[in-house]
């Protein structure tokens, strides 16, 4: 049973903010902010925290209760968390994350001073050591990585009612308990007793026979991804994750797939867009200078070398200055449809969707949108040209240019990913940033070659 | 408890999808693959038909059990459920609608014909057919259009015995039940009675003396966004949804919540790249263009725009045909880095973690960030251009077109998401297409403008 939040808002996060900010204005009442800090869930105190510029954000962070630092640097982003970490000394970070339990103090750990890290480690009892060790070692975007440990596990041969006492003597289930997990002497998972086939039978009898067979079972080398998608497709609320062994080593809930969701379409759109993490929106100006700046100068480098193809053809260019109008219509254009395709294509390989034999098939209705798409607004660039500049060969040449680049958009928009994905890379990551290097540079070698050929 | 899928996988789907392959290819052995089809989950069908050419979809469309047609149908994405929609007749789509529940029937209506629904509707028992009437007049989008009515309601005055009695008399609970829902004799909503506390308490007890408060409770017209928000914030697994009256209407789960995430991370991701929607990646190439071409038009309008900029300076770049090459780096950088900008913008606009008070505030870190960026590219784009040209007016021109573009990249970036919150109108949407305008033409006119004053 989630243990019950002291407020719950749906529509009051914005209304928080701003009453937080109205008691830092007023500064005479830091106990009247410290009291509404006390009533907030962790989650919103963090989400006002985020919204906080620097100086605003360490005054509040100030005044919350220290035990309750550990689950709001949880729930803070990546680089809210090192503002507030930034602020805090060795000692304090050690009372935080001490009331964390061992699959959280995982997730924390790469934003800690080693140091601290070890003084945790080395106060922790010897279980949830080893449990943390774990929880350390799989890779983000692992189910290990995931994995909490608050399965509540049960026995084959203990009777429905034993199970029932051993209840009693929890103070509360750990969230997201919609199944106790059923293992053999040697921890080995044998099935799994679901909350409410509990609550139905019979006490007297034995939850070997009362069990059902675990439905999704994972490894902790899974990827996250994999996992996701099961308890998608399965409507999963928990799934046990067991060794090699078949041994019962802890659980993946519903929530920590939801963050990872969260997480991973948070990145596919940060990268999109260049950036390398999430930004705290306060941040100074040269942390979001570093964030930034390796994205525009890999662009540099590609509109160079475009910038190296139009050089090659300044003759044309003198001699006919409306080119250098009309080429980044063409380059424009290609860049755009490539993109298109490779996010289609991108987005089927991620699911996995894409059978070897059917690659031919893709290209083809490729080729054919963009046939598609270049005689139509080919014909009606050349028809534009033609009106603007009163020559029937450049609007000719316009036509065709748009034709061929946006096949060779098509082209590029399947085969990077493509070759991306055999070489066992990701598809997703720079696609958009390789095509617009080839259909810009094609583009204007393209548009360029033929004015050469045909005008000049 | 979830209905026993028949075979879960979690690595195993590209291995359905080459069986089912090969067992296609095959085409003797009909009978295999309908038992191979018979042994999966629906999910895992849905994601076979979606990884097939039009010709094989319908075949193995075909084998399913008509009985699973309905369920399969809400899981395939909207492209490919058009297809096989288009496939069957008014009886087989009534037959399919019919084995589906009210909420269930109210995501497919929209894909089928009119007729058909109507069928429907008068088949139904009078309380279903008033949850599909309430469902159907939500929004795409709210709460009322992802709630089910599945939820499990106990009267306040019931005895614990009784209430586990009407659970023995249920098949089973329906899927992501954690909790039932606890009402008085009008059918509001008073509180909650968690199955773990079912589980640890005194049968002879009554409901209201170990129910809980209601910790999130949902209106139907709530955005489903903030509904989600919640869910990842409380983590939760069900939540009520109540109308006005406080009166029990239904309930949210974690999956329709995940699905929604799901959809609205790839619909941004789709956005983003100019496509309209969710694309059968076998779609004939009439279908595609459709879904494409309309992002294409905005951006050619865009570049002829900037395309005419360009030509209002083509006597400068007849006499210096560098410009033409230089151009396209400055305008392209501008671009890149005004996205970057807005990206930010946009996602902290999205949660409401920006206060009007701190505006001033990201507009001058945005334009730090662009002097930097513009200093640091500017020179070393200078320092290359008098390299290559050998003219230190040029390089300082090229320097100087640099950080303007930057700083008017950086204040678009801004701008642009600012004011379209401000209209009320999504900011996240079209933004990257103004953003790209106002620096291609921007940055063509700042830099051709300054080497028109200066060099020419």
């Amino acid at each position: 049973m989630p243990e019950a939040p002291t407020r719950l808002e749906v529509e009051g996060l914005q209304q928080n903010l701003r009453e937080v900010q109205r008691l830092i204005a007023d500064q005479a009442a830091p106990g009247e902010l410290r009291a509404r800090l006390d009533a907030l869930h962790p989650a919103d105190i963090a989400y006002v925290l985020e919204a906080l510029p620097l100086a605003e954000r360490l005054a509040v962070w100030d005044l919350v209760k220290a035990d309750r630092d550990g689950e709001i640097l949880l729930e803070v982003s990546d680089a809210v968390r090192e503002s507030l970490i930034a602020s805090m000394d060795s000692q304090e970070l050690v009372a935080a994350t001490g009331t964390l339990e061992a699959d959280q103090i995982a997730d924390l750990a790469p934003d800690l001073p080693e140091q601290v890290v070890e003084d945790v480690i080395r106060a922790l009892p010897q279980e949830e050591r080893e449990q943390l060790r774990a929880a350390l070692s799989y890779d983000e975007g692992s189910v290990g990585a995931l994995m909490d440990f608050d399965q509540i596990t049960v026995r084959e041969d203990a009777t429905l009612e034993a199970a029932t006492r051993t209840l009693r003597g929890l103070d509360e289930l750990p969230v997201h308990t919609d199944q106790f997990f059923v293992v053999d002497r040697e921890q080995r998972l044998t099935g799994t007793l679901p909350l409410a086939r509990l609550i139905v039978s019979d006490l007297a009898l034995q939850v070997r026979e009362v069990m059902v067979p675990a439905g999704v079972t994972l490894y902790p080398e899974n990827p996250a991804e994999d996992a996701a998608q099961a308890f998608e497709r399965y409507d999963l609320v928990s799934a046990p994750v067991v060794d090699h062994f078949g041994r019962l080593m802890g659980r993946l809930t519903v929530n920590a797939v939801v963050d990872h969701i969260r997480q991973k379409s948070s990145q596919a759109q940060l990268a999109e867009s260049g950036l390398r993490a999430e930004e705290d929106i306060f941040a100074p100006v040269l942390n979001s200078f570093k964030n930034r700046w390796s994205w525009l100068a890999i662009n540099l480098v590609t509109a160079f070398i475009a910038s190296r193809v139009i050089g090659a053809f300044e003759g044309s260019i003198e001699k006919l200055v409306a080119l250098a109008a009309l080429m980044p219509i063409v380059a424009g254009i290609g860049g755009n449809s490539g993109n298109q395709t490779s996010t289609m294509i991108v987005r089927a390989l991620a699911l996995g969707q894409i059978q070897e034999p059917y690659w031919p098939k893709l290209i083809t209705k490729e080729l054919g949108v963009g046939t598609l798409n270049g005689v139509l607004w080919g014909t009606l660039l050349g028809a534009v040209t033609y009106l603007l500049y009163g020559s029937v060969a450049l609007g000719g040449v316009m036509a065709l240019a748009m034709l061929l680049t946006l096949l060779l958009a098509a082209a590029m928009g399947v085969a990077i990913p493509y070759a991306r994905a055999r070489l066992g890379r990701d598809p997703a990551a720079g696609s958009s940033v390789l095509i617009t290097a080839c259909t810009d540079s094609g583009g204007f070698f393209i548009f360029l070659g033929l004015a050469t050929l045909f005008l000049v």
